[in-house]
């Protein structure tokens, strides 16, 4: 069968049905948005349940097969647009889930479509609905014309809590997800002027320590001086972890294993252009660390190092005004992204025992661990991945290795054992995790144009025997 | 005029007044517990001014003439039951205004007055509304009985917050406030088996402190290991101020002026029996900092030393589960008790120095400033309160420094330049402060017979000219 590479008429027909598709586009994303899948609110379990529900009819509504498969936790929406017994596969991965938001500290309800000048704003528009949506259409287009591969789907619901279930699935079905090839379309590019294949991505360690000193708030009049203090002692257990000023990680051995970047991979992150104040504006950071001085700083810290970052902490009164007791109590959300070639399990084990020594009565709970992903950026795959980028969006793409973890992305190449490729959409200010989280119509439409010419470039590479 | 320690009959009658007022005490309790007058919640007003306005009827319902006066902040109910112009005056101190409570930590709502085997429970029974009833009834019997004494009352309702009120009440109402001594009713026992008579309070620097370092939470893997971390930064200046294992504070000069104990004080502390191991039980405290060893740690620890203590922490997400941002904002409550010879504005000056120095972005509010009280522990009205506290519970007083910080002390003191003496009737295990705070009548009983001896025996000394 044809290809679209070497068919005019089918790359106009292309431009024409994106140009089309935008009020589907937007159609589509309202379902998904509407229905708050927020994977870590145990609260939320009937909405994330009819979300997969939701989105395996929208597989079906393009002629896919499609089920909703149980997990140990939230389940995963599986499917499969089939073309050929001896064609090549690929699979789609995205994620349904989405990250908790607070209405009151957004312009307007997280879980409301809106319009905006540049595309819609909502829970997960970005991260990664929206990019879903691009992934359904184009897999749509690229059937409908017949294109010779079979493309399958993994729509997973517990990413934003670190998959803790996906490793269970793809154990239990990985004889129906025999694939050549994965796509992920979950990562976000280095500024609006790149578009960015990823091919290294940071590990995570999150932990959960709680301190409980007394069994009831005490009065800081008259046992103050005596009596221990939760809140400052695992406060300072945290100041002995890192020093907050650079970033440094003081644990010792923590670090162990962690490899410089090479002078080639540091000379391509370069030519990106990137810049310590254009990353600066980009995120919307308005601060800083004062050591990230140089260019060569702002990629190190994001690409080459681990780092030790405090979520949450709470304890005690949180006011209005000064309740002066000793509270009983202190708790901390923490999480380390960690670089290849440090492992997980090892890192974890020494953090523990570095806090436990600091403080003996403190309770450390593992509460995920994400291994670290360094993939290939030349063959076949890296060179579809280049042009379908350069052809979708119409510029030169850079590879980057990203700060952020997708768990899924690991497991799914130790079990599968195929390349995994990470084409992403979401740029910097789409506001991923934050309030007001967006997506802009370019990247959906400069999506579906390069996922198609992806999808017909991978048609091409022979399947492995 | 006969006083009572001339006359058997008079004191027997205080036997059997003291047994019958049982359900009389409960009952003006419960007026007082279950009107919620939390005076540092804003939202609490309309309780406070209601619990002043029955407050001022109760007085009235002994045949004081009593009014509700009005303040900056909440207002103060002043009383007054004249007995002759050429008689001295006492002026008796207590509040009204209590901390707030969390219904869903107390076994039973804390605004409702429950009976319990040895007395009632319910937020502000110890602390100060049981006080408050106890001062009433005996008032109300001194007044019967012809003691030749004019009683005032100055209730107060913001002494929960540091009293930022009651120093323009005194300068505007000197006039009418005129006495020759003041008797506050608010402080702790050091154990069940010691009637304790207060000489010195700690004083109180209660600060907010709040560290901004961007617009919005943002996401940490893209920008995690370059922008900063609030909750770390505002974590390490609080480590920075203090050792949290052995209490000492590491702000240099912090502590400048401290005076050592006296070897008779620590003597007179040391034969109040006070053991490390009963002072944690007493006070509920399951773990003691590890340098509190022996009797003169703990007792110097209370009394002469100041403390930092961290009362409240926030920022980020506090979960359920993990989300990966990087806070925007992270605050904090702190107060430091200061000891006799602090200069509570010399010492907020210099620790806020101290702050910006270790972090310029930091914002620190001084929320309240306590003085220090150190007062006479001889003389007529100390063995007056000696001699009172013997009757009303048969057992031998002891002199003692607490820890806690009565704003109220040192600015009565001040204004009506008049000895201040501080006569309590609380438990260590009444949980002022804590959940499930409550009173014990056996308190209450020998209260009242404490106060009316004491008021007898105060009726004798001399006016100042």
């Amino acid at each position: 069968m044809a290809t679209f590479r070497g068919d005019p008429a089918l790359s106009r027909s292309l431009g024409g049905f994106v140009r089309d598709s935008r009020p589907e586009f937007g159609k589509i994303l309202r379902i998904l948005v509407e229905i708050p899948s927020v994977s870590m609110d145990p609260e939320r379990g009937d909405d994330v349940r009819r979300c997969a529900e939701v989105a395996a009819d929208l597989l079906r509504g393009i002629g896919a097969r499609a089920s909703v498969v149980r997990t140990r936790g939230n389940p995963v929406v599986q499917g499969m647009l089939r073309h050929g017994r001896n064609d090549p596969t690929v699979l789609l991965y995205n994620h349904l889930d989405v990250q908790p938001a607070d209405p009151a500290e957004w312009r307007r309800d997280p879980f409301t479509l809106h319009r905006t000048p540049r595309g819609w704003s909502g829970r997960g528009t970005s991260d990664d609905k929206g990019p879903l949506v691009t992934a359904l259409l184009a897999a749509r287009y690229a059937a409908e014309h017949g294109l010779p591969l079979n493309i399958g789907f993994l729509w997973e619901m517990e990413e934003e809590m670190g998959s803790p279930s996906i490793e269970g699935f793809l154990q239990r079905r990985a004889g129906s997800l025999q694939t050549d090839s994965v796509l992920v379309s979950d990562t976000t590019w280095i500024s609006r002027e790149h578009p960015t294949v990823v091919y290294g991505l940071r590990g995570l360690l999150g932990m959960h320590l709680s301190l409980q000193t007394h069994e009831r708030d005490l009065h800081s009049g008259t046992t103050g001086g005596v009596a221990r203090n939760p809140l400052s002692e695992l406060g300072r257990v945290l100041a002995r972890c890192q020093d907050p000023r650079s970033g440094r990680v003081t644990i010792p051995g923590f670090a162990d294993g962690v490899e410089p970047l090479t002078g080639a991979e540091m000379e391509g992150f370069l030519r990106s252009g990137i810049t310590v104040e254009g990353f600066r504006k980009g995120h919307g950071i308005t601060r800083i660390r004062p050591s990230i001085r140089r260019r060569e700083d702002l990629i190190r810290a994001l690409m080459a190092e681990p780092t030790f970052e405090v979520h949450g902490f709470s304890g005690g009164y949180p006011g209005p005004g000064i309740k002066t007791i000793i509270p009983h109590r202190a708790e901390a959300l923490i999480s380390m992204r960690l670089v290849p070639r440090q492992d997980p399990g090892a890192v974890a084990q020494r953090v523990r025992e570095f806090m436990m020594q600091e403080n003996p009565d403190l309770e450390v709970g593992v509460e995920s661990i994400l291994e670290p992903f360094l993939g290939e950026f030349s063959g076949p795959y890296a060179d579809a991945a280049r042009d379908a980028m350069r052809f979708g969006f119409r510029r030169e793409p850079v590879f980057w290795r990203a700060g952020g973890s997708i768990g899924a992305v690991t497991t799914l190449r130790r079990h599968l054992r195929v390349p995994v490729s990470l084409l992403g959409l979401s740029l910097p200010s789409d506001r991923a995790h934050g309030v007001n989280e967006h997506f802009e119509w370019r990247q959906a439409a400069g999506g579906i144009r390069m996922l198609v010419r992806y999808l017909d470039a991978i048609s091409m590479i022979p399947k492995k025997p």
